[in-house]
């Protein structure tokens, strides 16, 4: 038996914005708007909203939201009386625009509701009706139901979370995505690709993330180069659309250790979550391939070999080669390693455990132990380290 | 670009009814209970409210619903004030509580809001929460957006339509059709083919919806016989789910000429709608594929090709082949003959003209001009004609 919830409503295509700014008026007249600091995509909102004599109170956000950014502006908001949340942005904006629709209904403390450092109660009202309107293929937060904020004190991240808050319109519209750089393009869609592998994997897989994910991993394959290098109209479309899907899925499947370890990492070290969650993805898949061989969890390995056929569009791949095809993406892109974060100075004793207590890593396809977690962080370190000392000009073997 | 709307919550699975009953908690106390004639399936809820001491109303529906009947039942449901509106039954079932959902809360006469026969009025207030519990595969009702009602005075069937009237919560439990005949089944499953068929073809695909098509369509070949023919879990879970797929594929693409010519036939022959359908399937097919290669619309060819390859799960499988496979389904599980209801005693030109004017029609994949929907009528007739010819012993060369 599965649950499967989604975006009620959801507008994709090349000027999708333009074309769909009038369902603003089913919710109201009065908007509030969040944004990133970049005002230029957002633009063709506010000239709609004067066009339409609509009330807008904009509040922009220029980091990952944490929890204080959260409350200051949720009273704010409640001062303005909006009739709806629009958010236009990246992942972090738009979890900005889910949090606050939340608490301007709800009463009380954003620590009463946030899992982790909160109390975790759940929200009671329903959430003002939000609209998402994502400019980055990415984190598909356009159709997940929490927001990841940072909580300032206890640096871990931390999610409040609700079906209710899953956004009530999104306008995925991959012209938006233009002009995005190339690393940072391939920062996010590396991300949607953790979030289709985990899903995929995962211990709670369904019949309708499960073709949620094949579709994704197809097209993310075919079009991360082109896509993340240059706007290449179908290229781009293609990483939105995955990255929406990837959202899909990680919302009505699991996640796994990549996401288990990224939550614990994320608070010591500085790296963005995607670079995280990437850069680990391939030594996750490689020890939960180990645990399933020594398991004999054949059904797994056959999903690990179906991924490697998605990405690689070769019918005959083997499981491994999904591995090298993550790692050559890696490179390709460029994506920073984890060591220039300083990853191999964190205790990872105190990250494994830390990691075991994660939502995400309940979703792992297979129980890993404390030390194995410790063993997937030193895999990690120790290959920075030989790439490092590669790239010095050092001539060591290659890891087996 | 394109836009996908489903219902917001589906829970699938096994046992899904029993373990997701509390999802009825929330949306209030008091209940407007819609079901068929046959009580046995409804039974779980009714204990449920008892035991909850939640109030309700029911309605029961013995055919497929006419107008009248839903406006009798929406004075009676209006006074009854409820808070949602549950629906467990076949199509006609749950279409009956989307239209009252929808009446209860607006004002007015339903003619003002019908298609065709009546004003066609959008919906203005937002109708009643409404959970669908389907018992057949079939029309896929549980997450589209209209409902199908029947016009006692103008002979025809019409649509209440609105994106509002998507159910909230879907619970799809194969268990439930179990029991099912083989030829109720049958025909089930054939008017979920038929859906993901014409989506899959027509007008106005989508990457969302050919996904769906492509998944339901390996799973219905692959479970048909065995899912219709007998309880075997798997191969109904298969055929609840491609129903399913089939409504979210026909709610965010578009239909075809099949379901055209039924919308016209609907109101002249006693046939039920999916036998209408299913057995016109191939005629339009071959129709399509005729045009397509006239105007050279080799995407199209691409997609029958698809279709064959999926239902025969052989990827050498030529378009034709799609025929094939409707034409031996439809012979394996007995669908009766469109001459058997009198389909050759009504005037080919007035249902040529009258599906012309239909909304389906407009999602065919090509336009096809009044002489050549005559044309696919006289086919289905004179094939019609033989068999029955053959089958009482006179011997006839094969059409060609």
């Amino acid at each position: 038996m599965f649950q499967f919830m989604t975006t009620s409503r959801i507008v994709f295509g090349e000027g999708a914005l333009q074309s769909s700014l009038s369902i603003l008026n089913q919710f109201g007249y009065s908007v509030l708007l969040v944004t990133g600091k970049d005002l230029s995509r957002s633009q063709m909102i506010t000239r709609y909203l004067k066009s339409q004599s609509m009330r807008y109170q904009h509040i922009s956000v220029s980091n990952e939201p944490n929890i204080t950014m959260v409350e200051e502006s949720a009273v704010v908001a409640r001062r303005f009386k909006p009739d709806m949340v629009v958010a236009i942005g990246g992942g972090s904006v738009i979890d900005m625009g889910k949090a606050l629709a939340a608490m301007v209904t709800n009463n009380g403390d954003l620590y009463d509701y946030v899992e982790v450092v909160g109390r975790n109660v759940p929200i009671k009202a329903a959430p003002l009706p939000m609209i998402a309107i994502p400019t980055t293929a990415s984190t598909g937060a356009e159709v997940t139901k929490n927001a990841v904020l940072k909580s300032g004190q206890d640096k871990v991240k931390v999610s409040l979370r609700s079906p209710e808050m899953l956004p009530n319109v999104a306008i995925v519209d991959p012209t938006l995505t233009y002009g995005t750089d190339p690393q940072t393009s391939g920062r996010g869609a590396m991300d949607a690709f953790t979030h289709l592998m985990e899903a995929y994997v995962c211990g709670e897989p369904n019949p309708l993330t499960d073709m949620i994910c094949e579709e994704g991993l197809r097209r993310l394959a075919r079009s991360i180069i082109p896509g993340c290098r240059q706007d290449n109209p179908r290229a781009r479309s293609d990483l939105s659309f995955a990255a929406m899907l990837g959202g899909m899925a990680i919302t009505n499947a699991k996640l796994g250790a990549a996401h288990g370890l990224a939550s614990a990492l994320g608070g010591k070290i500085r790296a963005p979550h995607s670079v995280i969650t990437a850069r680990l993805a391939p030594f996750v898949m490689n020890e939960n391939m180990r645990a399933a061989k020594q398991s004999g969890r054949n059904d797994l390995l056959t999903r690990y070999r179906k991924i490697a056929q998605f990405v690689t569009e070769n019918d005959d791949a083997h499981m491994d080669d999904s591995i090298h095809w993550v790692n050559s993406m890696l490179d390709k892109l460029e994506l920073p390693t984890l060591s220039y974060y300083g990853i191999c100075d964190v205790s990872f004793d105190a990250i494994a455990e830390d990691a075991l207590k994660s939502v995400a890593i309940k979703g792992n396809p297979l129980p890993l132990t404390q030390d194995r977690l410790v063993e997937v962080l030193n895999q990690v370190c120790a290959c920075d380290h030989r790439q490092n000392r590669r790239e010095q000009g050092d001539d060591l073997p290659e890891m087996a």
